[in-house]
């Protein structure tokens, strides 16, 4: 039976970044780029105070008090339309184009009128002091130049990334695509949600909550309701849902007398990558990859998994090997974010042969990330996944973990772009 | 002038949670509950097998060897149909609901069959050593319970909150709503993204950018389009935006003969809070409330916020004010998140009289988070937010910053569940 890391390297080893597709610039946000784009403009478009004040030519100030006559008054979004020539000086706001002639800005602060009172265009404003030429000017393409690259292909689109790219004019741009990912709940005693679940039977939970954790993952949900054991539905439900992205089935591939699922998706000519992980909860998750997709659809290969129907486990498997697959998908990297070690708070008596993943809450104290496993009743115990923000990882085996042990912890949520 | 704190102040002193409203549950995700939800089932719904085995009375074993007759096999998604009494067993699979009369299941493992081989009805289980009543059993009701609280008001909806409520047949659920947020632009020297900027022009990026950011922080983007500088098309467009339940106004708001923005909404009977807050980049601030919308409306207030006009200082606003308004109207608490301390890792400069905000580089490494300061060139370098993923605090009077120095950091995105 593979390993969880095991098990990893095989559906990475398979999937490859989605094919680049151009969408709306407001349809990129939380994808990666996959083209670089360059600049259509400098930024800014021309020489501009950074400061309110006066614009003059700094060989005009000798140190001593300065009269000079005041020509215009430009502000931002205006064209100044008067050179700047010895002796003169145009009133300047923040942001506005710098005049020609002038080579330095002198602050508001520093200067008076003469008379007194507000500056007006044929008015004098005595300077004391000197300017250096440059002064609280910020110049043409300081930030941008044409030509220049705004952001490479492989980069996360954040709300300034969208504001830079919006800047050059990409109304359209060229990012691996968000995948469709089809969610097919198993199972004879499964109801929708809507109805009273009889002797035996459950809610269908597990099509929401994976839903829920595709869109979380970047991925589009594509809800395809429940499909009886009856290995006829069975087939031709799982081949419609082949013409997703990516396949999650849940429920029938343990190894009970109903688990019909193995063979339908071998009966469809789903490659079978691995069956079974060394795990609690999960263990007899199937991946696979089916390269059947006809060309006009892409011919992309669909990306298989046949997780458990307890909603722990399939909540597990998802975070620990959809994810990581989705992220490849989408061009992110790692695929696989590196866990956090975290300090255990109190004392863990860990039991079974398996690898545990355990519902845990993860917190920051002074002294660092704090971990504290959350009590579990089981595969069917969603109840503790509330309770948890993160999984903390437990070595087969059975041990009893000390009070300040550290341990491999898995948050369910973290910042896209590293920063936290 | 108000410093950001209050600034902050005021603006939380006017916003309430918004009221609540009926979703349907896989639209829930990300927001906040605004009511208990109890469970109308038990679960698990039945005593339940956690192990493959057998299910047999615990008073039937001794400590030698036992023989035991199997009665039926059950597995998960069956229901019992004959009940275990003395010198019988019957073979149960991991999830699969406990028959009557048996207390205790003994895992295959430590069976055999006579004769060795496959279980079947009739065949003979023999069990060697003894068995705890209730063993590999998990009761009905253990996780959740008829009646009890699934999720308390005031509560993130994650993936698995979703999950947990889907299982007690929640299929709407009452929530703070997705505030709208209308977006309107303002400048005689905007043009749309897809058009070409002429001299003096710039293309409008800013609500290409608030929209993006309002998403990424819950909200509803409403784009409202460029408004020139024009009194009646201002006072137009400026109504129209105020039907959302937050308004945000880029540019118009410093204090130049074009800035025409607060007079249109003093017009219109937006009630002003503040104008001006003591900070680098973002000081033209205004914030204000309407309380004018129509009775079949909601007649909840509209929160306006005029934001500078300059991306980076646009950006900057939004991410210090309009987003802790956005997370008090979803109910996320606290509506302020903590900023981050983080150690400075060079040397830094901080200029000016107000305190500045500087775009930056947050990381983590083994002594904790550290903070690099990203070279910007003022408030229109939107280069700059796109080499950062935070905003590091100095502040205001100027001071050199000696590596090591902890400040204050602010992310652009965390993990909303607080895992890390």
């Amino acid at each position: 039976m593979l390993s969880v890391a095991e098990a990893l390297d095989a559906i990475l080893h398979e999937v490859k970044p989605a094919p680049p597709v151009a969408v709306e610039l407001a349809d990129a946000l939380g994808l990666i780029t996959a083209e670089a784009v360059v600049s259509d403009i400098d930024s800014p478009p021309f020489d501009k105070a950074v400061m309110d004040g006066f614009a003059l030519r700094s060989g005009d100030l000798d140190g001593a008090e300065t009269r000079l006559r005041i020509v215009e008054h430009v502000i931002a979004g205006m064209l100044p339309s008067v050179a700047v020539t010895s002796g003169n000086a145009t009133r300047i706001m923040t942001g506005a184009p710098l005049p020609q002639g002038a080579d330095s800005v002198v602050k508001v602060e520093d200067s008076r009128n003469d008379p007194p009172g507000p500056s007006s265009v044929g008015g004098t404003v005595i300077i004391q002091g000197i300017a250096e030429p440059g002064q609280n000017i910020v110049r043409r393409g300081a930030s941008l130049k044409v030509g220049q690259t705004v952001l490479p292909a492989g980069r996360l689109v954040r709300p300034q990334e969208i504001g830079a790219l919006a800047e050059v004019g990409k109304e359209h741009l060229s990012v691996h695509a968000r995948p469709k990912v089809g969610i097919l709940a198993t199972g004879d005693e499964l109801v929708p949600v809507g109805e009273q679940p009889g002797l035996g039977q459950i809610r269908n939970s597990n099509e929401a909550m994976l839903g829920a954790q595709t869109q979380r993952a970047g991925g589009q949900p594509v809800l395809l309701g429940i499909a009886r054991d009856n290995p006829a539905e069975l087939r031709e439900r799982i081949a419609a849902g082949l013409r997703c992205d990516v396949l999650l089935l849940s429920g029938g591939v343990s190894e009970g007398t109903h688990d019909l699922v193995p063979a339908e998706l071998a009966a469809l000519g789903v490659r079978n990558v691995f069956h079974k992980v060394h795990l609690r909860p999960g263990k007899p998750l199937w991946f696979g990859v089916w390269k059947g997709k006809p060309a006009q659809a892409g011919s992309w290969p669909t990306y298989v998994f046949g997780l458990p129907g307890n909603p722990v486990s399939s909540l597990v498997c998802f975070e620990l090997f959809v994810r990581p697959c989705l992220r490849r998908l989408l061009g992110f990297e790692p695929a696989v974010p590196a866990p956090v070690r975290a300090r255990l708070v109190q004392e863990h008596v860990a039991q079974g042969e398996r690898p545990t993943y355990n519902p845990a809450r993860l917190a920051w104290d002074a002294q660092g990330p704090r971990v504290e496993p959350v009590r579990w009743h089981g595969s069917s115990d969603l109840q503790a996944m509330v309770q948890a923000n993160a999984l903390a990882v437990f070595p087969g085996g059975g041990a009893t973990y000390q009070p300040d042990t550290f341990v491999e912890v898995i948050p369910f949520d973290r910042s896209t772009d590293g920063s936290i």
